[in-house]
């Protein structure tokens, strides 16, 4: 038995219409309306599937479906159920979906397995209302500061607590949601690539080797806002054209690093911004994803270095750290496992390295995880256009089924 | 004789009261109360120094001294009298001030001229109010159209015309001020550097050989906006990519044409602008200055030829003119003369061009035209810190009083 591509294209649809811009892509913050009815619509889904419905202390939802040992620590399948603001209707969803039709599978064919089976769907993975993303799953091991709760807000100044406790959630119980050590044996995760690759290639499936490590920094030049038609080239201090240099250098960097490494200058901000003014100050952003940690020091080290070097003449520069995150390689196990079964299924599958976080990411941290991709049409994510083909979730949610039958031992 | 410090002193240091932020460099705007104030020390101090005033239909003011033979045409001495928003205290107000001073010296010793002497005091060449610049000596060639005066409007809304009406002018006799053509024998205006070269070389004095060429495009450059981590370098259109090659290559170019010509691209936006998209749009401006029209040409040239080649693989752009004006030569008859007087006068001088535009490059238009720079302090201006030694005005003034004397001739 294989998953109902019926079903899936249902869910999907079903889930698209809670949208606070329903004519602008999907927008889902979180403790909102909109999360309210995804929850009501899964919570019923879940009950049909012969699930228990549990709540955590931030929102997550779980689904749980008893083992022949529920003293075992559970294989546990999801992803988030959040957006980012006028996004798609696949990224997280996609993820949450594919769990509820592997319930609905093993409900309808009363499997028994040995380890209990756990449905997720996660909040707040995005970021989008508050800035604090990969919240949901972060609760769940500890890493969110009970301070964070007051600290992040909405744009409209309401606070992560404030919210919550509009949703009919307690923040002081924030840690109560941090209770999955050594309780969850695997943890699975069906996900838009959000790329280009498997499109591309022509490639139904990926399987997540790595999930890249990321350095992020934010970086002012300061130079000198001359005139620019008085002000000969030999005396400026052009603050855009070092900045330039720096954009086409991590460029260069993350194609001479391979791999798969990427580097982007993303933000880019010129003060005071006139036609006939000499650039004075530049603000700027840049990041680089790499599977391999060390490339990401290397072109982190290389741009410090190249800013050391360049700033004279009237430029100096300020250099301030982000975000830094070692690459996550999930478990072999599960990646072995998923390509056996790939085989088997007689799937058009890659392996392949995931350039953006994901839960996975940080739950990989107490858990055995594993990731499967599905193609983004164009590449595209994070917008309307976001598109991935009902029947390659259902080819995924496919791979993960067989995966978790052997996981959890029928 | 020669011009008084004091008095050059004075004046600036007066005009400088006549200011609408006193805590935060000179804004002087066109048809506000300091202009009625600075109408009226000038004014006044025309008087005292013999001059009959008069204001033409957009206001720019005169003070007239007759010469022998009153049919002739006029040599003038002049410059504008309002600022950019926060800005100096120099810049315009220092040839204004010059003017006043020579008339007084004229006054003093009672001297004979065959041509009659103008004292120009011109209004809005910064374009700081309406975003319209050089008005009045535009006005003064017939170079501003009457529906320009209801078009161009305050960041309040008022356009010109609203605001002329409230100072008391009348719009609708515009055409009036447009009265210059074969009336003026030379127009001669001292004006600050506005950049570094004469500070630096150590001279007191620059005299103006041509004003610059000058042409400036805004460029967008659309590409694709990707998530920064899923997209591989080769498969992105990176808008800022291209656009910062754009700014490397703008600077290379103009270095490469020597002569003093600059290029610069002193206005750049990134869209969407986030840490993790790879931007797919950019919007620039770029500019270039020569004294050799054919430098300008090739540099825009260029620049279009490096957009076509470099824009493929998703890459398209869109490049649109801001402004093409050809070099103003200064009339090579007034530029020896002042040669021969600043050697007489033992002045420490240099023939030099201008990157920024003036009223006199206009005027330059209907008449014999003459430029005289005194340096500025850090090549700064348009700011508050704008700065030029009263002594610096004061030798200016003298070598443009002797120039004025063979022009007008005593």
């Amino acid at each position: 038995m294989s998953a109902n591509l019926d079903n899936i294209r249902n869910d999907i649809d079903k889930l698209a219409e809670f949208n606070a811009t329903p004519a602008n892509g999907l927008t889902r913050f979180s403790y909102t309306d909109e999360h309210q009815k995804v929850k009501e619509y899964i919570s019923q889904e879940m009950k049909k599937a012969g699930l228990e419905i549990y709540e955590d202390a931030v929102g997550n939802l779980f689904g749980q479906r008893s083992g022949l040992d529920n003293s075992l620590p559970v294989v546990m399948v999801g992803s988030h159920f959040d957006s980012v603001k006028n996004g798609g209707i696949f990224d997280g969803t996609a993820g949450v979906v594919a769990g509820l039709e592997i319930a609905r599978i093993l409900h309808s064919k009363n499997i028994k397995t040995k380890y209990p089976i756990f449905i997720a769907a996660l909040v707040e993975e995005e970021g989008g209302r508050f800035g604090s993303g990969l919240f949901g799953s972060r609760a769940m091991i500890g890493k969110v500061a009970q301070d964070d709760l007051s600290r992040y807000k909405d744009e409209n100044g309401v606070s992560i607590a404030e919210a919550m406790q509009k949703f009919g959630l307690k923040p002081e119980n924030l840690e109560k949601a941090n209770n999955w050590k050594d309780k969850i044996k695997s943890f699975i995760e069906l996900h838009i690539e959000q790329g280009p690759i498997l499109e591309n290639e022509k490639k139904d499936i990926g399987i997540v080797e790595t999930i890249v490590g990321i350095a992020a920094y934010e970086v002012e030049i300061t130079g000198r806002p001359d005139h620019a038609g008085t002000t000969p080239i030999d005396m400026r201090a052009n603050a855009l054209l070092l900045a330039s240099a720096i954009v086409q250098y991590v460029d260069k960097l993350a194609i001479e690093a391979g791999e798969g490494t990427v580097a982007t200058v993303g933000k880019l901000e010129v003060f005071p911004g006139a036609v006939n003014i000499v650039p004075g100050k530049v603000y700027f952003t840049f990041e680089t994803r790499s599977r391999n940690e060390h490339k990401v020091e290397h072109i982190v080290n290389s741009v410090e270095g190249f800013l050391k070097e360049k700033c004279k003449n009237g430029l100096t520069y300020n250099i301030k750290k982000i975000l830094l995150k070692k690459p996550t390689p999930l478990s072999p196990k599960i990646i072995s496992t998923m390509e056996e079964n790939a085989k088997r299924l007689n799937l058009n599958y890659k392996n392949m390295i995931s350039g953006a976080g994901h839960d996975a990411m940080f739950i990989r941290e107490i858990a055995d995880t594993g990731m499967v991709f599905v193609p983004s049409k164009n590449g595209r994510s994070h917008c309307p256009e976001e598109w991935t083909d009902y029947e390659k979730i259902k080819i995924g949610t496919d791979l993960i089924y067989q995966t978790v039958l052997g996981l959890a031992e029928i």
